[in-house]
Formats: structure tokens, C-alpha cells, sequence
């Protein structure tokens, strides 16, 4: 018992300490576990459990506009990871060495993957030869190694868990369209499934992937005015295929390179959700993906009868499609109260002697914390109503949070003003050069997050040298 | 064209070399493709989709059983495999060792996981502390790697595929009782989703696994007479939680440590499932994880309503929940034929001109080449049908072959006469004495494959020793 009170201790507040708080709903909610490997996370089942469910809603979408799975090794020879100059410098300094096979020292070292272009290059020349061995469209689940300095639970690890896809075309235009494809899919999982807003943009090239020609971003702001680079889309034109040596023959008969892409999201995306949607009582998920939508509580359960009607609800919920567990533990219905609060589950649905009476339950909202009672025969409609609106609900908070934590910018004073009193997103003209960007980073302390696709086609001064230009840009503190 | 017609050549006969059979159907049914890593191989998309069905099937099983999925950490300091000794004697000398990360040489290296109970117990300690917090019943898709010294597709790679459950119990009995559950479980996984008749028991002492107190089995016969370890279920006392110091406060107030079981089963699956139901023309797949259960090929496609008829037919299998293709592609319908027969589609359902004024298709089985010609009205049934009777054929198919293939002996020249001549498992009695199941395999070539559950409670002699006893046992050449 004194354990799981603990375990319903109030937290830290958001507001004294974001960090902190944060820390402790990844924790209290049950969501990780520290290893003895530094920066390396166990994930636990609550935690892995919207993962699965994040997995399951993407695959779909994936597969929906023909992308197909498969599995690359995840070892890859230090020659391999060379083939491309861009892509070795980027990743290289980051990667975990495998040197020794049992006893027997390697002749080459093997990088484990921190992504697979290279891999799934030397697979692409195996499988394509004629135009009609294109598309391909293929995805990847797994793990990663990036072995950093400093690790945060869900938004730093060195091993972390993501999806990577990897398409060729035959085209360029082709390849260009599956990257925007991308781009779009990821922006309708947050907004349609993460109730995240997101901004559609392009990362400057200081700011691009190792080895692409151009990176393409969904960028979301968190509760505390940072932003959350979401998932990325790349289009690599055909500089790998050459480095790599993949050719098809075309209708022409001529021998072409295919046009490349790729696109990824992580886990990452779990400490978005976090730091969006939850508030001082925990973690809030978004319904779509919570792995218990609808919690059940039965009141005086010792009663007669109380334990068998909220079975049947909980039985009713469960045959409506809905993901519904009952809690007939012998905790008290406060401290059920509080933990199912703290694991951020969007509906409580309580019953009592009093409701039997009456043919009603209590329904209570996560985000609003406002309570209803329902007629019995209501359960279901009612509960899916809920359900949704919560979710729209959500979304119209974290957008209004993001819009009231965006400043327009036009100089250096005004930028150090305002991310210094209020943090948010920054946004601005900017010239192009690289030396404002880096002026931005120094004196102001934030990145570029993304020229938004949606530009305003207007005239200003860049902030930084002044000059007039026409580019919208976003500055943020990242995670 | 000229690569198509190459892809549907003929595979060498299983009668001539089994073998090559086996590596040519890996092949050209576009299940995998090899990497630049000894030993790592590529699955490919329709490689990988019959994991994803393997995957889900065999997941629902566990979840109905109460498990849920978690993710450590791939990597495993040196230090923590070494904590029970049994366990790193067995996995140390095969594993891959990280040394660097990026380029910093580490103070201690990490193997990559060959299997997790070492890391499940780190975090087992973290969280198990009360009898209130047992059982655990956890389990984990990922990949492992063991650096051994041979490889062949799906049967042994230096990277696998594979789910391994670790869970912890209060008592002796319920940890027991949840090794042979899950041993269960597999046999039927193994049964009634993939076709494949399994014998249950335990392995000797020689063969179990390292660290337990007892391994036992679901074992498989292939077509060619040698025997598949196709599951593991694992009792392991509590040795890992003496060793990993786990304890919790139990009713009586006192501190125990907990009891443990392990149980696994990967891809080697898929290649049981080859050797199990192919033949001369390719893979014949289970239809309950088949990729495309149904292949729909129109006849003369340029005439007039066939593509829409065939594109019909198709659509209304896939709204009954079949998973159905349309190949519309200008290959000719022999082409098409032998390609989803290589690729052991179980259905194929053609429509012609001439079937389409009698308002009828063709079906035709892959497991026996049987065709019928079905009124359309009745195509959702009788599609269902066969693929129950395709599943329930291949499971006798596969159960006579084994039944013809299993020899009783009870001496050594019997065994050496069966296995040079017919191969196949051999069952006899065993005294239980080590030497003689060394004697076995230094003499006949062949491994214990265990001791089944169904045991025939009557006496006889070990063909070794010609010792009295009661043991049955089989005795086999395994993958």
C-alpha cells in the first residue's frame, strides 16, 4: 500500500519546473525505466503500449498509399557507411563500433545502424534493373543507435525506436511528389491522431539531413514554447544512386539512375504528446492512441450488484470497439481517481448504487475534468462523442498555445526581447545566408525551425543584416 | 521481360537437392535477398509480410493470455551477462561486442543482445517489490544477434527475428504452470495457424537452455525427414532472481525472490514453413498468414468487361476480409500462374470471357492443383471453404510425412540402418545417461530432440546401454 500511495504523489508543477515535471510523468505514469546503460531507456508496457498504437495508425497510412515492409540488417561495414562523403561526416562521429565477433576481432568494424541509406542502397542495385522494378516503396520498424552526449526519456536516447522509409523513383518529379506525400501523411497523423498542430516547412541547408538535397519538416510547438522537430521527409535527388552504382534501364532503353527518398519519425513523438497535451495531474493522451480509452470505477463496490453493472459497461464499451478496462482492485475509488489521471486516460465512467438507481453513469473528462451524467442506454453514442470531442479539444488548446506563443520579429532587439520574457516560436524574413542564420543561433540562442510551406509572398527586412527579402522563416528553442 | 522469364525458370527438384531447393524457393519466392554482412540477410517485402502475419497471430495469443509488450535496450553491458554463470558460458563467446561509441573507446564493452533475460532482470529488480506487483508477464518483438560461424536463409543468421517472453511469478507452481501454458500456446500456433503437426517435451540436460532448470519444445519434421526446434519454453527457478537479487515482500511479510520462466520462437519459422508444405513449384503457404490469399488473374483482359469483372470479384473478397490481389500487369496468364505459384499463394481465381456468360470463375488450389469451376454467387463461401480445407489438408499432408517418417528402434545398428537409409526421427527408449546421448550423436549422427509430454508409460531398453528403463525419447538430424 505505501508504495502505490507514493506512486500518486502530486508531482512536480509544470510551471516551477518544465524539466522536472516532465521527468516525473514519464516516470509516474509508467511509461519508461532508467537502465544501467547510459542514455539507453526501457520501455515499459503502458509506455510501449502507445507506441504500438502509434505503429499501428502510421503502418496504415503507409500502406494505404502502397509503401511495404521490410527488414534490413542492422549492421553496417564502415566501407558501406562511406560510400556517401555528405552522409559518413554526419553520422559517423555518432555511431556505436561493433569491433569483436565472439572472440575474433572483425577485419572491418560494423557501425550499428543510426539509419539505413546506405544499407537499403546496396539492397536497391540488387532489386532494380528495368523501369519496371520502380517504384519502390518500402518501410522500415526498428531501432536505432546515435550514441550522444546527454539523453532525455522519449526525446534523447541513444537507441530509440522509429520508422524509416526509403523509396526510389524513376523520376525526379516522382520522387519529389512521394516526398511531399510523405510531409502530408505525417502532418495529418499529428493533427487527425496526436491532436498536435503542426507547421508544414523546409529546413534551410545548414539544417537539412546528411546527405539529402532537400529536408522537409512537420514542426510542432510544446506546452512551454519549445518546438519539436515531428518527422521529416527527404528527398536525396541521385546522389546516393551514383555513389552506389544503381541503374535501370528506362522505356528508352538508356540506363538511368532511379531518384531517391527518405522519410522518418521516432518515439520522439511520445514526448510530444507529453509535453503538448499534459497538464499538472500527468500525462493527457490523445483518445486515438491512449491504450485504455475508457476507464471504469465502480463506487461502494462492495455493494451489491455495483461490480456486475460496471463489468457490463466495461463488456459494452469493449463490444462498441472501444479500448475499456475496468478497476475492481481494492484501492479506493480516490486513489483509482488520481492514478488513471496520471496515466492521462480521456475517460473515466464511474457507477455506483446511487447510478443504478437512477439507470445513469458518471462520465468524467481528462481534459476538461468536466463530469456528465449519462442514461445507461446512452453509453456508447455518448462515450464515442466524447471521445472525439476531447480530441478536438485538445487540438484547438495546443493551437491556441502555439499562436499565443508566436511573435512576429523584425530585429535582433526585439527577437532577444521576446525569447528571453517569453519564449515561443520566432517568426521572420530571412536573406538566405548562412551567417544570419548562425548570428540567430549566437546572439538569440534559437534555430531555425522550418521556411513554412505556406508563405506569405510579402516583402521585409531579414532581422539579422537588414537586407529586403521575401522568405518566411521560423526561429525556435528546440528539443 | 527477359529478368521475368528468368524469375519463373524452374527450381531445382527437392528430390535432387534439397538444399538448393530450399535456397532457390527463398529466392525466387522474393523472401529475402543477402547483404554485404556474412550471415545478415535482407527480408524482402513478401518475406517480411508473412512475419507481420506470424506477428499478429501469434501476438493476439499473448495478449488474450495477459501479456503485455515492453523494449529494453538492445545492448548489454559485459558486467550484467556475466551475472549467472551458466547463461554467459553459453552466449558470451557468440555475441558482437560494441567497443566504441563514436570515438571514444567505452571503459566497458556491450554485447549486442543474444537473448534479454539479463537485462529483463535489471529492470525486474526496479520494479517488483510486493506480491501486489506479480506476476509480470512481459514479452518483446525484436532482433538478436548471435555470431555463429554457418548461415542459411530463415534457419540461421548472425541477426534474427523473434519474440522472447520474460516473466516473473510469486511461486514455484504459477511459474510452472506459465512454461507450460506457453509451450502450449506455440504448439498451438504451430497446429492451427501454420499447418504444422508439432511433437511437445523436454529437453535433456545437454539441450536445454542455458541457465535453466528446464527447456521444453514444440518439434517440427521438414519434408526431408530432419527435425525443426520450432518454440521454447523455459523454467528458470530462481536463479537469475538470487543472482540479480530481486526479492519481494510477500503476504507473509517476508521477503522471496521470485520465480522465472523465458520463452521464444523467430523467423526459423518461416523456414520450417517452407520445408514443411513446399514443393517442386515453390513455397505453399498457410493460409491463415498467408500475404495474398487470393490471387485474381483475368483471362483475355483486353476483352471487353473482363477487368472490370476480375477487378469485382476481387473487390468483394477483400470487403469479406480476405486479403486478395488483382494482377492486371501484361504478363500472360501462364506467366502469372507460375509466379504466384512460387510465391505459394494458396487460392487463384480466374475469370475469362466465357466464364463471365455462365456467371462463373475458375478456382484453383496450390496445395493440390484442384480446380472448380464456382458460381459467382457463391464465390465468398466457397473461397472460405477451401481455405479452411487448404489449412486442414497441409496440416495431414504434413502429419503423414511425419507418421511415415518416425521409426521405432532399440538398438544402435536399427538406428544407423534407418537414418543412412531413410532418415527421419527415430523414438526409443533413454536410460537418461549423458554418455549415451553423446553416444547417439557420435555414433548415429543424430541429437535428442526431447522427450514428449505424451510418454507411453511402458518399459524397454536404451539402445545404447541396453539399460531397463521408461523414458521416451526422440532422436533426430536437426536444423
Amino acid at each position: 500500500m505505501a508504495k502505490d500511495q507514493r506512486n500518486v504523489e502530486a508531482i512536480t508543477s509544470m510551471e516551477v519546473d518544465f524539466t522536472q515535471w516532465y521527468t516525473d510523468v514519464c516516470k509516474k505514469a509508467e511509461l519508461i525505466d532508467y537502465s544501467s546503460i547510459k542514455g539507453m531507456f526501457v520501455y515499459r508496457p503502458y509506455g510501449y503500449a502507445i507506441w504500438e498504437n502509434i505503429q499501428r495508425a502510421m503502418d496504415d497510412m503507409f500502406k494505404a498509399t502502397g509503401h511495404e515492409n521490410v527488414m534490413m540488417p542492422m549492421l553496417l561495414p564502415e566501407s558501406l557507411l562511406q560510400k556517401e562523403k555528405d552522409h559518413v561526416e554526419g553520422f559517423a562521429p555518432e555511431c556505436a563500433w561493433v569491433t569483436f565477433g565472439g572472440s575474433e576481432e572483425l577485419e572491418e568494424r560494423y557501425a550499428i545502424r543510426p539509419t539505413s541509406e546506405t544499407i537499403f542502397c546496396e539492397h536497391f542495385k540488387n532489386v532494380i534493373q528495368s523501369h519496371r522494378d520502380l517504384p519502390k516503396l518500402y518501410n522500415q520498424w526498428c531501432s536505432v543507435i546515435r550514441w550522444e552526449k546527454t539523453s532525455r526519456p522519449f526525446l534523447r536516447h541513444r537507441e530509440f525506436l522509429w520508422q524509416e522509409g526509403h523509396t526510389m523513383h524513376a523520376t525526379e518529379e516522382e520522387a519529389r511528389e512521394e516526398t511531399m506525400q510523405m510531409l502530408e501523411i505525417y502532418a495529418k497523423f499529428f493533427e487527425d491522431v496526436l491532436a498536435m498542430p503542426v507547421i508544414r516547412g523546409r529546413k534551410t541547408d545548414k539544417e537539412k539531413f546528411n546527405g539529402a538535397e532537400e529536408t522537409y519538416t512537420v514542426e510542432c510547438m510544446m506546452h512551454d514554447g519549445k518546438a519539436l522537430q515531428s518527422g521529416t521527409s527527404h528527398y536525396f535527388g541521385d546522389g546516393f544512386a551514383k555513389a552506389f552504382d544503381i541503374t535501370f534501364a528506362g522505356k528508352d532503353n538508356q540506363l538511368h539512375n532511379p531518384h531517391q527518398t527518405s522519410w522518418g519519425s521516432s518515439t520522439r513523438m511520445i514526448g510530444g504528446i507529453i509535453m503538448t497535451h499534459g497538464d499538472n495531474n500527468g500525462l493527457v493522451l490523445p483518445p486515438r492512441i491512449a491504450p485504455i480509452q475508457v476507464i471504469v470505477i465502480p463506487i461502494a463496490q462492495h455493494k451489491p450488484g455495483v461490480l456486475d453493472a460496471a463489468g457490463d459497461l466495461c463488456d459494452r464499451l469493449k463490444a462498441a470497439g472501444l479500448r475499456c478496462k475496468m478497476d475492481s482492485s481494492d484501492q479506493s475509488p480516490g486513489w483509482k481517481f488520481a492514478q488513471y489521471e496520471m496515466k492521462g486516460v480521456p475517460l473515466r465512467v464511474e457507477i455506483g448504487p446511487k447510478d443504478m438507481e437512477k439507470g445513469q453513469c458518471c462520465i468524467a473528462r481528462r481534459d476538461t475534468g468536466e463530469k456528465t451524467f449519462v442514461p445507461l442506454a446512452e453509453l456508447e453514442s455518448t462515450v464515442k462523442e466524447l471521445l472525439d470531442a476531447i480530441h478536438d479539444n485538445m487540438y484547438a488548446m495546443a493551437l491556441q498555445n502555439r499562436q499565443e506563443k508566436t511573435f512576429d520579429i523584425s530585429s535582433m532587439e526585439e527577437a532577444k526581447e521576446i525569447i528571453s520574457t517569453k519564449g515561443g516560436f520566432l517568426r521572420s524574413k530571412w536573406c538566405g545566408a548562412l551567417e544570419c542564420e548562425l548570428a540567430m543561433k549566437e546572439q538569440v540562442g534559437v534555430t531555425s525551425r522550418c521556411m513554412p510551406l505556406q508563405q506569405s509572398r510579402s516583402m521585409g527586412k531579414c532581422p539579422v543584416c537588414g537586407k529586403e527579402c521575401g522568405t518566411d522563416i521560423y526561429w525556435a528553442v528546440a528539443y
